[in-house]
């Protein structure tokens, strides 16, 4: 079965605004056993978007059109396929009653245009959409001999996502035959290349797994998927070769169930009933704004400082001023007496300092832009691992963070 | 004159990528006076890509294809296109000889494939790919007796984008009659519906002046772009808008000439020789790490505390721990605190305090989720906002800081 996805709208056609929807339903798509073959994006256009109509009955089975299915003289998807595929639209008096009841509830009178949200494709099934006034359709017809299967979806992603889960993936379920899938996220902590050359000689032990590593926000995610004719048999295959990828990438594997560093690096403190502080220079806060995107993170994060300046390093973070005056800011012994600096005065089980040069300027020839030094203290011991980082700042800064979270990580294992 | 473009490649007809240089071509269209009238995605298949090219030849006057001119066996894009247009490839001995240097040169030998790459269409011009191995083309053609302009480009975004601005545009340059517009960016602190609310009225006060509003990250920007016969004519009507939404928006404009609210802090703690430090509980460091992605801000934001517990907030930002027994961690008192306490200590010239309940539990009755405390503090005055903030624990958290940074705006304005 090879599917379209048809975007409608012009705001899609500008520099500033992008689909996004189709990801959603190409995954969707995906594990019903449907590939997608073609992604359109057509404006506000009658002309242009009948024919794109057309041409997506010729090539595909199950066609998607998204937006276009407002009140407004723009919204012009409904008419266009049904041109397109030579039918006509009735008027549906129950939509009609329901959307004068939706208007009269917010005591608005409603404008005459609102009527042609109830116009339905003949044959067509109205699908309700509890997120907003338009009502989606599905269509199921002959093209040329061929069975086709049409969905007209509202456009913004919030209505569009509940409405296919709730009422096109039941009806496609049961015109497709049954897939059995089994799917599974291993996070990785390090680079993508290096990840891919050690689990590429991997692939071949376990046969009919998909594989897709992708590298975003300093993570590298290597999703697998296995279909095969009983879910037993597709989850053994994934269930596989993760055991053979997390036995090679040992304790680089961050999570297998698709958690984040952070949240892994909360489950772990807070299994052991530790907590945590930071201190943190070149990152300048990013540290603790990750940890805290974790709801339920004030459990085992106390805090920390943000010490740009070398004052408040001696000030907050209790880093002695002659330690800075002799090694330098950006030191290896200045990010060890962050860590213990900021655990000693937050009384945290753990202090993470970080120091470096974020650049783009600040570097010298013994200490370039990139270079960074990232400290764990648990009162005891000491650890504190120095990185050449390449990349903009923002990137420096991305990796400085996901560092001294990746050594709690590892600490804790 | 109608663009069409159209992405090559089979991984962005899955769940995990996404074409984004069509935003970038389309700007640059724009700017030349040419609309993108379809955008397309297709895999690497022959026949799929084949109908494609037919297709878009039939519909658009430029059509630009990205991705598919490696040297494996599924970069397509040479042999699809010259089918669709019936024409002949030749391969080219200086290409060649060029790939063959470029593998000598790094020690290898070169696979046999690799010369694929050197199939050039017959009467295309090649375009050298500094970034890549892999040239573009530009062929000026006809299709049913009219002009058609076709590029096949790169699909890496940092091979595509130079690429084009360095030898596609001059060529479309020649091609297209000359255009004269001017643009203007004016990022504002409101949200979008209340801004699109207020100057809606002014679009019209200056005609020919096309007008986006976008909201991103807390800020809302507004776009305005004129087309002209003349370039100081497009420019005045473009400036003319823009002090009038201005005036209108007043305090509310960040910025003018696309700067981040940010980099506006920055730039006027600087003019004022001023420095900054934050104490932050529920932004959890966001607003220190804005701040700090500014580069150069060391020389204005000293640094801050990040005070998730009642202890730290005593600790390290010298809230008296009486008052937050008597008002609650989020309150006023403690907001206007944390402000006062962190700029006494790191002795700043401003404090900012922001304490709040970012979600999704922890909320009250009288103190519900989204509820944030803002604080400023210079020394002698104390200004503090409240706000009930909606959305997620994310947008709580982004707008808690966006708030902040806001704050500081309007005092140095």
């Amino acid at each position: 079965m090879k599917a379209e996805i048809i975007a409608v709208g012009s705001e899609l056609l500008t520099p500033f605004r992008q689909d996004t929807n189709s990801l959603f339903l190409t995954e969707r798509l995906n594990e019903l056993g449907v590939e997608v073959h073609f992604k359109t994006v057509v404006g506000d256009s009658r002309a242009d978007l009948v024919a794109v109509a057309r041409i997506a009955m010729t090539r595909a089975d199950i066609v998607i059109l998204m937006g276009g299915l407002g009140p407004t003289e723009d919204d012009l998807t409904r008419e266009c396929v049904a041109e397109a595929l030579g039918i006509e639209l009735h008027r549906d008096p129950e939509i009609i009653t329901e959307l004068y009841k939706r208007f009269a509830e917010r005591r608005m009178k409603m404008p005459e245009n609102n009527t042609r949200q109830a116009d339905v494709l003949d044959g067509a099934v109205l699908l309700r959409n509890p997120n907003g006034t338009a009502p989606a359709q599905w269509l199921q017809t002959n093209w040329e001999g061929d069975r086709r299967y049409l969905m007209l979806l509202p456009g913004p992603p919030q209505e569009l996502k509940p409405l296919f889960d709730s009422q096109c993936l039941p009806r496609l379920k049961e015109v497709l035959p049954p897939q059995f899938i089994s799917k599974r996220v291993l996070k990785v902590a390090m680079g993508e290349s290096a990840c891919d050359a050690r689990i590429a000689p991997l692939y071949t032990k376990v046969p009919n797994v998909q594989t897709t590593i992708l590298a975003h926000g300093g993570e590298v995610e290597i999703h697998l998927q296995s279909r095969a004719d009983r879910q037993e048999e597709a989850e053994r295959r994934v269930e596989e070769l993760a055991g053979e990828l997390e036995e090679e990438l040992d304790d680089c594997v961050i999570s297998s169930g698709g958690e984040s560093l952070e949240q892994i690096v909360g489950y772990y403190l807070q299994m052991r009933g530790a907590t945590l502080a930071v201190a943190e220079s070149c990152s300048g806060g990013m540290m603790a704004e990750r940890i805290t995107s974790v709801p339920g993170s004030s459990r085992y994060f106390l805090g920390g400082a943000v010490v740009y300046s070398n004052e408040l390093k001696t000030k907050l973070a209790g880093v002695p001023a002659k330690l800075i005056a002799e090694h330098g800011a950006v030191s290896r012994e200045v990010a060890v007496a962050l860590a213990e600096g900021i655990r000693e005065r937050t009384k945290a089980t753990f202090g993470v300092g970080i120091t470096g040069i974020a650049g783009p300027t600040g570097g010298t020839p013994e200490k370039p832009v990139g270079l960074v030094y990232i400290a764990l203290s648990d009162g005891k011991d000491n650890e504190v691992v120095e990185r050449r980082l390449h990349g903009d700042r923002e990137r420096i800064r991305l990796w400085a963070s996901f560092t001294g979270l990746d050594l709690i990580r590892r600490k804790l294992i």
